[in-house]
């Protein structure tokens, strides 16, 4: 990052490398760049080697070696994967053609589900509630006897509102409809036993807990339909295996299990003191500040202050927070969905710390964005 | 590698990184490591930062700005999603669900030809002729009115044949028929130009051009018909991008361009002395040495030596090469495909040089063939 003054609270979008993943994979940049599936010694070798690495993966999320791991490019691709598996079993195969997703998925769930559209499926969409969850009793009655799939967030993103995967977990097992946990926002955060969760499939993004980009995965229970999306060779997913960025997500995995406590303690109390000092100082509303949250994340309105605004006002101060979009949901839509009041919805801007994130950068943060705030709200006075 | 006993002549599995990939990534893995779609300075100084590589992979296959280029996690990536790409357009707008391939395709093309065929599609392949390339009056045969998409490799990496790509170029055109060349093998081996070709789509695989695992990428005429494989996100590819393996890529392609005429001349030099010196000591055979070859590649066969124990011994002493499959074709069926004596196709192993392999290398690989060769002739003396 360079300078010293840059304050990333983004870490919802991306998140910066740990230098275990980094150094884990530089090995198999430099030296051993064979190709796992040629049958000689510079390919057998990898064999062995990634073979010790997926056991931090599988403990990462808590799954027994009788479920199914997949490497992925990306969180988009392991997602991608788990619908267009369902719908080639389900709706090709059992002529269940309906699925549904909720409120707070992201573009990947969001634009597949389209393409199944274009494939004949049906989808819905179960709202969400004012409380940022999504709507049991709705979701429970949009299941019907043709329901294939429900796809469903652990947490959001932007609010970091845990969601109530339990009970979702319960009603779709009562009516016998697989479902896909994305645990993009909630890995490294929470806590998570992919073998009691009650869910067919669980995806991530390795760029979200300090893996590299280029690395993401896929659970599968055992006996959930699973079939490649991209074809080309043995086993479920076509092309050279991307070793350097498998080792990368597997020491990045290690490492944040290792500091699960520290994001569910130090985290949460830096982001509890930011919130109450933007509270104190400029009259900050954090947004469903009594819900259970992913202890990293807080989606505060601004009263009076418009957020692109003040987005842009902290980008040149070097706080990078965020609205939202193109591959997540728009805040302010999301806030409008939970019947947040247009004023608040419009004023409300997301911060997503990391386990790197200090307390002297939070009261760095806290400063610029309460200077930001009254400037703006200087600018604005009488047009809210 | 470490030890400096190892001959590594399996280069159309994987080749090893070059140093201008590794060092070129760095940075993004280190410090710019932001999601290139955050509307803040982390993100869009990626923006500039991508702009400015993308012209290197256009240059190296001859490419004008107004092709568009798709950057995928694999060669096997790319595949799919041109394959796919035309289905969504030919197959279910218009109807047209007859497709194409060469006898010489890759695990990639083969198994999305097969997921079409699930769809509905009719997929036929084109054979080999007697001088490893496809036969273009069956391949003109097989063209019907209904046939969307013919794909073809512009060169076999096992053989290093290359095909008459004009020619199959100028068939799908006076048809009306899309044609997709897998360029796996072919570049930074041969001068391209995508411009020139009359191909549809290009595709290509990082990790064959000294890039990066995790890196490939397609091309695709403008007004060929494109859609994501992998939704989610703005643009032809969904989720993050992946700028660490771009940059690798980018660099690579850089190089490869400058290695060019070293290929060409001083690798083809070495691929050469390797043949002639193992025709001169232990009779072997080189296969197709008449056509026209990519100057790397090198099929040979050993008479009376079956090329699985051979490929085992030179294993064994450090020498990796290659008998096909699972990703690529097996070397001996697509041998006897070709009509090469069943005695000759069984003996066959393929080596693929690169620009790094050098004429010592070339001198200890040929005496550990010829002492392998003559003790497993002794062994089996008798048995062909």
């Amino acid at each position: 990052m360079g300078s010293g003054s840059v304050i990333y609270l983004d870490n919802h979008s991306s998140s910066r490398p740990c230098s275990s993943a980094l150094e884990r994979m530089q090995p198999y940049l430099n030296d051993h760049w064979g190709a796992s599936f040629a049958p000689h010694k510079m390919g057998q070798e990898l064999v062995f080697a990634l073979d010790t690495r997926y056991q931090a993966i599988y403990d990462f999320v808590g799954a027994e070696a009788k479920e199914t791991f997949v490497f992925t490019s990306s969180g988009a691709e392991a997602v991608n994967q788990v619908l267009w598996s369902a719908f080639l079993e389900k709706a090709r195969k059992e002529g269940k053609c309906h699925f549904i997703a909720t409120g707070l998925e992201d573009a990947p769930t969001m634009q597949m589900m389209q393409r199944l559209e274009e494939f004949g499926c049906f989808v819905k969409i179960a709202p969400v509630d004012r409380f940022g969850r999504v709507d049991l009793e709705q979701l429970a009655s949009l299941i019907n006897p043709r329901t294939a799939l429900v796809s469903a967030t652990l947490a959001d993103g932007l609010t970091g509102v845990v969601q109530p995967i339990e009970e979702i977990s319960k009603i779709c097992r009562e009516k016998g409809v697989l479902l896909h946990a994305d645990a993009s926002y909630a890995v490294g955060k929470l806590y998570l036993s992919f073998s009691d969760l009650g869910v067919d499939y669980l995806t991530f993004s390795g760029d979200r807990i300090h893996a590299v980009k280029g690395s993401g995965g896929l659970f599968a229970k055992e006996g959930s339909p699973l079939h490649p999306l991209i074809l080309g060779g043995t086993g479920l997913r076509g092309g050279a295996f991307d070793i350097p960025s498998f080792m990368a997500l597997s020491a990045a995995a290690s490492q944040a299990q290792l500091f699960l406590d520290m994001m569910g303690l130090e985290t949460a109390r830096l982001r509890d003191l930011f919130e109450s000092e933007l509270v104190t100082q400029v009259g900050a509303i954090p947004l469903f500040a009594d819900e259970l949250r992913l202890s990293n994340t807080s989606a505060i309105a601004f009263p009076n202050v418009h957020a692109e605004s003040l987005l842009y006002l902290l980008n040149r101060k070097g706080i990078y927070a965020s609205i939202g979009g193109p591959y997540a949901q728009h805040l302010s839509r999301l806030l409008l969905a939970a019947k947040v009041e247009e004023r608040t919805a419009l004023c409300a801007v997301s911060f997503a710390l990391s386990r790197y994130t200090t307390e002297e950068e939070i009261a760095k943060a806290v400063a610029a964005i309460v200077e930001s705030v009254r400037h703006l709200r200087t600018l604005s006075e009488g047009l809210f």
